[in-house]
């Protein structure tokens, strides 16, 4: 049977084949009947090739015509909406409602329009003028940008539509796509949409390609190639970390999303005043999805007490009568499996769950461990080890000093959150725990669950390392994810008509935020 | 003889010996009196504790209170001008005027006070609000800082009150300051100027802490360690990769100023229409400071022809009539030498210079090489490689389209200039060449040599690798430089009056600049 093509400079091709594989349906665990090539390293030069030119061409063409792209891309994933959430449904097991046809791919096209007004906007940036020095500068595109999708999110981080795609190309840049190898289908259909959209924009024939698989020595190679600008991956940490060497040794900015267990402070007062609504909101968080979200909250920590003893209770009860869900691979089974097993052998000890199976396909019980506050602090690093999927640890600190010693204990995370009485009863601790939490998560969280991150301008997705790779970033909210794939350029006494449009004296749209001087305004230099 | 004290957790005290050193007079050879000591790891250790205690402090300090130990430490290193500077001149044989006491003392507490400014106002932490949504976000510290300073700028990039050292207390972190070798007295008098200004205006006595000189594998741990922030470094590439190896494995953040020759391209026409002119800015910038800047024009990029031989000849009778001046270092010169040595293996010929002595003390001569456009393409990297000091390479392209090779050929730089004619009559080239340039380096300067680096809010003193380590970010400006310091910290649904009051509903200053729901302004949150 012959591959399915690859997209390399504008043009669907058979890959130079390094291997064969298929998606599978996780929840009939049967292969799908496509075969998608493993690509050897000519096609990934071939691209960069290709990805070098289009750079280039990007840099001369305004924000409105690659915002053009960008709304177009969206309205033609809109198009075939029902296609593409069905081969989703059966390379992913994601349900088709709500989650993909009405949360993930809205997501995805609103992410796109985001991006299109960020690109025709130019704020983003952040045009500096230094008037009478004549100095001035903004952010400026990076060069081609490696994006590589993971498992969980087949539309909405998608290599070749999702988040890191919207943000590198908004940019100005170019998007080498690697797409994740458990949903290759779905990858191709968006890809197929966003290829006619490129074309009947202008743009040039390498903006976007694609390549579905590749050995994981010429995944480095890409990362470092002196042509690449930047590189954005979201995945395991193991391959992030990879990456992440090959890519820094060569110097090459490399944007990750690794891990996080996303810890969640419940304190006793909070418990007190509205303990079933905290049940329900922990338990919808973390059996969203089979909880296979980057910021599924995996620790929960709770001061040894009644409250917290009905609170583990309920929550135990829910998770074993709530029906089981079907994980996205066998690997993601097989991982949180050995998860469990690892927590386990840290000392923690399964109050619910913590069986293979339970539901279709690839499945894992909703699983709930508990372990004492001494104990966690014995085994801190053992015990903040990422459980991907439907699983979640309790700790039982003994009082408000020790769990700020758990939290002082946590690696860095992309999200913390603190439940406390809306009353103020829990202040004291608030502060205690608030002060040790702040630094060591990307967002801070009041009363809510991490799950959800919506796409809004004040969106921090990260965090420290290893949550992700430099914590001065983030991976969605719309205009700062474009500013990963950038790179800071001045102008220094250069004359106004060879100028960038966003720096010449005239406000290029009449409502570009610009710093002139210290006051940001629209207004031209005078 | 007694060593003189290093400073930790606001004591100067003895240091725990790994060896010691003596500052030499450049321009006599001689050590200079004073013995400083190599610390052991026992000091790191204990700055390194002394400085997470005063991360927390700072923390929740505010902005005013830091502007005013900032303000106030300019002050002190104002008042005691006179004898900062005449020892300054004897550990660098900069001249004291106008240099040190009216261009760099001056440049020093500039940037302290602009620093002061930043901090109080707090802007620079890109204060973004979501009011609907009610998410918010900010830069925020990144906990304690490592400085590295450079050789070249004992004041205004000395590593206890120089740009670095600056950025990362006005951005809210304290500073373990590794001062360098070759001006130990110098820092030692702007320490404890910084330290009594940190004493008056309440500062933790972790805030800054000094030591003079490590073992190799102490500084590599020391950017490594679990307790650092980020750690900012000035110096030589080979220094500054091993560094960056060592914190990007452990994923810490580092900012790095490595290498740069900064090419400068000068067109015909520029030439023909004003060569007195440019050979009189090239002369100087190349010999201001015997060279010895990370902005030195250390390439010219000139198209074969009468004006450029014209220039070339002009420039090589300026180098040999010139002054030679003292180099910072016996290590320089001999790194100087060498240099020129591996220009000349490259391919490159002498037209002056090119001998070791000939001014006071560690000196070479004024020294121009040339080089074809051909052999540079033949040998770019040996070529393009860094000889820090007083001497510059010429390369003679054939055409433009040589000289767009040449500039592809480069790696990335700091700066970039391009002189051309005011008529427009080289404007085809400019625009082949800037096109190609640009992408290659921080800032791009017009009819401009590049020493003499602003302290504008506009300023890119930065670029792609292995200029620095990250392109997103600049070392010079005031206040884009406080963000490498700090992390992107998110508030979700967070109570109002637990939030940073950068964030809060009310406008902290009634003049900060915010970015709420998209509009920058200095309203209150309504």
């Amino acid at each position: 049977m012959q591959l399915q093509p690859i997209l390399i400079d504008g043009q669907w091709r058979q890959a130079d084949v390094a291997g064969e594989f298929r998606a599978e349906n996780p929840a009939t665990r049967e292969p799908l009947e496509e075969s998608y090539p493993v690509s050897s390293w000519r096609d990934c030069d071939e691209a960069l090739n290709a990805a070098v030119a289009a750079a280039a061409r990007l840099r001369g063409m305004s924000g409105a015509q690659i915002a053009h792209f960008l709304d177009r891309a969206a309205e033609r994933i809109d198009s075939q909406r029902d296609a593409i959430v069905r081969l989703a449904h059966l390379e992913t097991a994601l349900a088709i409602s709500p989650r993909l046809a009405d949360i993930e791919l809205p997501r995805t096209t609103n992410q796109l329009r985001q991006a299109a007004a960020a690109a025709r906007d130019g704020s983003w940036a952040l045009p500096t003028i230094d008037v009478k020095a004549n100095i001035r500068s903004c952010f400026a595109p990076i060069g081609p940008v490696c994006v590589l999708g993971p498992n969980n999110f087949p539309l909405a981080f998608n290599s070749v539509c999702g988040g890191d795609f919207a943000a590198a190309i908004a940019a100005g840049n170019p998007v080498i796509a690697k797409g994740h190898p458990s949903h290759p289908g779905t990858t191709r259909l968006l890809a197929e949409e966003v290829r006619a959209a490129a074309d009947e924009t202008g743009m040039p024939t390498g903006a976007v390609q694609l390549l579905y698989r590749l050995g994981p020595a010429d995944g480095l190679r890409l990362a470092a190639d002196p042509r690449i600008g930047a590189t954005g991956f979201t995945g395991s940490r193991r391959a992030g970390l990879k990456l992440k060497a090959a890519a820094d040794a060569a110097g090459k900015p490399i944007y990750l999303e690794m891990s996080s267990i996303n810890p969640v402070v419940i304190l006793p007062h909070a418990l007190a005043e509205r303990a079933a609504e905290i049940v329900d909101q922990f338990v919808a968080s973390c059996l969203a999805g089979s909880g296979q979200f980057c910021t599924n909250p995996g620790l929960v920590i709770l001061l040894a007490g009644r409250e917290s003893e009905a609170f583990l209770a309920a929550v135990a009860d829910r998770f074993r009568t709530a029906p089981v869900g079907t994980l996205l691979a066998g690997g993601v089974a097989s991982a949180l499996a050995a998860s469990v097993e690892n927590l386990r052998s840290g000392g923690a000890n399964i109050v619910a769950g913590g069986t293979v199976g339970g539901g279709p396909g690839h499945s894992f019980a909703n699983t709930l461990l508990r372990v004492s506050g001494r104990q966690f602090l014995a085994s801190a690093a053992a015990l903040q080890s990422e459980a991907f999927g439907n699983a979640s640890l309790s700790v039982l600190a003994a009082d408000v000093a020790e769990a700020s010693r758990i939290v002082e204990s946590l690696e860095g995370n992309l999200t913390g959150s603190i439940y406390s009485s809306s009353a103020g009863h829990d202040d004291l601790a608030y502060f205690e725990l608030a002060s040790r939490l702040r630094p060591r998560v990307g967002r801070l969280l009041g009363d809510k669950m991490p799950t959800g991150v919506a796409v809004s301008p004040a969106m921090n997705h990260g965090g420290p390392f290893p949550a992700t790779g430099h914590p001065g970033f983030t991976a969605v909210g719309i205009p700062a994810s474009l500013r990963r794939f950038s790179m800071l350029t001045c102008y220094d006494n250069v004359r106004n008509h060879r100028l960038p449009q966003l720096l010449a004296d005239k406000n290029p749209t009449g409502q570009t935020w610009r710093c002139v001087d210290g006051r940001w305004t629209h207004e031209d230099v005078q």
